[in-house]
C-alpha cells in the first residue's frame, strides 16, 4: 500500500469507528451541482460529481457520474466505483442499491447530508422505508469537516507548496503593477490564472476579485474583475488563491498609490489589525478573541469591518475554524489548523483596503506561509 | 418609472398575486454562499449575498451583506435596502424582525426556500414559533424558476446580445486555432476570458471547459484547463459561455484534426444528433420526446450519452426547461424559452465529442442563437 493509499484508508478508518460508536449502518455524502461537498474527494482522491456510501461493515462504493474520471483520481481509495448513471443519476435509487449489495439490515440507521433541503429529506423518508433515515447538523459530514479542520503532515505540504506558489505570485504581481505591465483588473486576474496553471494548479481557489480604486469599497467587488483600471490613484484590492491538488490559499493584497491622510489612516489601522491578529495566534487561542480584539481596535476609531476575521482553508476556500467575533463560535485554534486572517476597512468614498494572510498554528507559536502585504506605488 | 423599473413592479406583482391566492403572508429568498438563488437578481437587480422578503401587503426588503453594492444594483427595484449586517447575517433575526416591520400577523404563513437544509428547517420552526412555516418544492421559488424559463422581452434582448459576443468569439477561437496563435487550453480558455469582458460582459458564466485531445474524453474535464496542447491530432473539446448583464450562454466546440474512421465516425453522430434535436425544437414540442430521439438515434449504433441533452440557460447557466429523457419530465417547449441542445459522445481511447448551441424558440419555429460548430483543423 503506497502512501496516499494509507492516508486515505485512515480516514475511513476513523469514520467507520465514529459509524459504530454512533449506531449508524451507512452513511451518504454527495457532491453533485446543487450541494457540493468536499468530503468526498478528502477521503478518495475524486473530484466531484459523485454520491459516497460507508457502511458499518467497513465497506465503500462512490457512485460516480464520470467513471473514468474516478477511475483516475479514486484508484487509490478504498472505496469500490460504481456508475452513477446506472441508477439514472437518483440519489434514491442509488442508495437504495447500495444498502442492499452492502447488505444493510431492514431497520439500520442511515445518515444522509445535513445539507439536504427539506422537500428532499421527505422523498427519503417516503422512499427508504426499511431504513430509519438521520439528517443532522452534527453528523458524519460535520464530524468530518472538524476533522479536516486539523490538517495532517501531507495536506500541510501540499499547503505550503501552494503557499510558495501564491508568494512568486505576490512578487511577480507587485513588480509587474509597478513596471506598469500590469496596468488593470483584467491584467492582473489574467496574469493569476495563467501563472498559476503554469506552476501546476488546478486554478484559482476561487474568481479573482480585482478592483481598480473606484470599486475597492465593495467587500466583494461585482463584477469581480473588468477592464477597470487597476493601481492608480487610491487605493486598489487583489484577493486571490490558488488551488494546488485541492488545496486552497486565499490572500489579498492591497496596492496604495498618492493617498490622502485619510485614506492613509484607514491603511495603517487595517495593518496594525493584522499585526494584532496574527501575534494572538497561538494553540488554545479561542478564535473568537482574536476577532473580537481586531473589532475592538476597529471601534476605538469608530471603523467597523463588515465581515469576519477570517475563516479556515483547505479542500474548500471556506472551512474550519471561523474566526468570527460571535458568543456562538466555540473555536479555539489547535497545531495543523490552517486559516485567514483578513482584517479589512471598506468607505465609498475613500475605497477599500483588506489585508489577508495565510496562517498555519505549530505546536508553539504560528508561521505565517504567505507574504501579502500593503504595496505602497 | 422607467423600463427596467417597470419590468422589475411587473415580477413582483406577478408573486404577490401568487402569494395572495396561496394564502401567503411573507416569502423568504435566499442568496448566500451556501445557497445561491439568481430569484433575488431577477426580482431586484442585486447580484448576491442577501436575503429577500416579499409580504402579501406588496411590500419587499432586500437584507444585502453589501449595502453599496445593493444600492448601486438594486436601486431600481421596489424593494426597501436593508443591511444584512444589523441582524449579524443570521436568517432568523433578519426574518424576525423583517416580520414585525412588515407587519406580519402572527399565525401567517411564511414561506422559506425549498432548498433549506432539514436541520436549519428545525431551527426556523423552533425559533419563529408564532408563525406556519412552509418549506415545499412547489413553492414560491419554484414558481418563480417555472416564470423565468419563458424570457420576457428584455431577457430576450440581452441573451441576444450576449450570443453575438459568443459567436465572435467562436469565429475569434476558430481563427486562432488555425493560425496557431492559440496552441495550449490556457491560450484558449484565457483568450474567452479577456474578449468577454473586453465585450463588456461580466464574465464567463460558468469556469471554461478547455479539454484537448488526451482529456476531451471526460464530460467535464478535470481540471477544467491546464497549459495541456489544445487543438492537435484526435478531438479537441472548448465548453464556455459569456455573461451579460447577468444572462449566460453556454455552447461547446468540437476542434478536430486528422481523425481515424473511428473518431470520424463518432463526430459524425454528434453532428447529426444536433441537427435532428434542432430540428424537433418547436412550440408545444415536450422536451423529453426531442432526448428520446437523440438517445434512439445513438442507441441504433450502440452509443450511449452520459448525460441530459440540454438545459434552459438565463440568470443561471442550468434553469428550465430540461430536455432529459425521463418519464417525468414534464416540460413542453414554449416561445421565449431559451435552452441548450448539446449532444455528446465519449470514449477514453478516441476522446469525446460534444456540439452545443443556444436555442429561442418562437410562435412559429425556433432561432438557433449561436454559432458553435465541429471545426475540421
Amino acid at each position: 500500500m503506497d502512501k496516499y493509499s494509507s492516508i486515505l484508508s485512515a480516514r475511513f478508518e476513523k469514520i467507520y469507528d465514529w459509524m459504530i460508536q454512533e449506531g449508524i449502518a451507512l452513511v451518504v455524502l454527495e457532491d453533485t451541482e446543487a450541494r457540493r461537498d468536499q468530503n468526498i474527494r478528502w477521503l478518495t482522491g475524486h473530484p466531484g460529481d459523485a454520491l459516497l456510501m460507508l457502511s458499518a461493515e467497513r465497506k465503500a462504493a462512490l457512485v460516480a457520474w464520470d467513471v473514468n474520471l474516478a477511475k483516475l483520481y479514486a484508484a487509490q481509495s478504498p472505496a469500490a466505483i460504481v456508475s452513477y448513471n446506472d441508477f439514472e443519476r437518483k440519489p434514491v435509487k442509488a442508495i437504495f442499491a447500495i444498502a442492499q449489495k452492502l447488505g444493510i439490515p431492514s431497520g439500520s440507521k442511515i445518515e444522509i447530508p445535513s445539507v439536504t433541503p427539506y422537500p428532499v429529506f421527505l422523498d427519503y423518508v417516503g422512499e427508504l422505508t426499511n431504513f430509519d433515515i438521520l439528517c443532522r447538523d452534527s453528523g458524519a459530514a460535520s464530524e468530518m469537516r472538524k476533522l479536516r479542520a486539523v490538517k495532517d503532515d501531507s495536506e500541510i505540504a501540499i499547503t505550503r507548496k501552494a503557499a510558495l506558489i501564491t508568494n512568486k505570485l505576490i512578487d511577480s504581481l507587485e513588480k509587474n503593477v509597478r513596471s506598469g505591465k500590469i496596468k488593470t483588473e483584467a491584467d492582473a486576474a489574467l496574469f493569476i490564472e495563467l501563472e498559476a496553471r503554469k506552476a501546476g494548479c488546478e486554478g484559482t481557489s476561487f474568481g479573482t476579485l480585482a478592483a481598480g480604486p473606484q470599486r475597492s469599497y465593495a467587500i466583494h467587488a461585482f463584477p469581480n474583475w473588468t477592464n477597470a483600471p487597476f493601481g492608480g490613484q487610491g487605493l486598489s484590492i487583489l484577493d486571490f488563491g490558488v488551488k494546488l491538488g485541492g488545496y486552497c490559499t486565499d490572500v489579498t493584497l492591497t496596492f496604495a498609490r498618492d493617498l490622502n491622510p485619510k485614506q492613509e489612516k484607514l491603511v495603517s489601522m487595517v495593518e496594525k489589525a493584522a499585526k494584532l491578529a496574527v501575534q494572538m495566534a497561538h494553540n488554545e487561542t479561542r478564535a473568537r478573541d482574536i476577532a473580537a480584539a481586531v473589532d475592538a481596535f476597529f471601534a476605538k476609531s469608530k471603523k467597523k469591518m463588515p465581515h469576519s476575521l477570517g475563516h479556515g482553508l483547505g479542500l474548500q476556500e471556506h472551512e474550519y475554524p471561523i474566526l468570527r467575533n460571535s458568543d456562538e463560535n466555540e473555536w479555539a485554534l489547535a497545531p495543523g489548523m490552517i486559516f485567514t486572517i483578513e482584517p479589512g476597512l471598506y468607505d465609498p468614498l475613500l475605497g477599500g483596503c483588506r489585508l489577508e494572510n495565510d496562517i498555519l498554528i505549530t505546536e508553539k507559536s504560528h508561521e505565517v506561509l504567505t507574504t501579502a502585504r500593503i504595496i505602497r506605488l
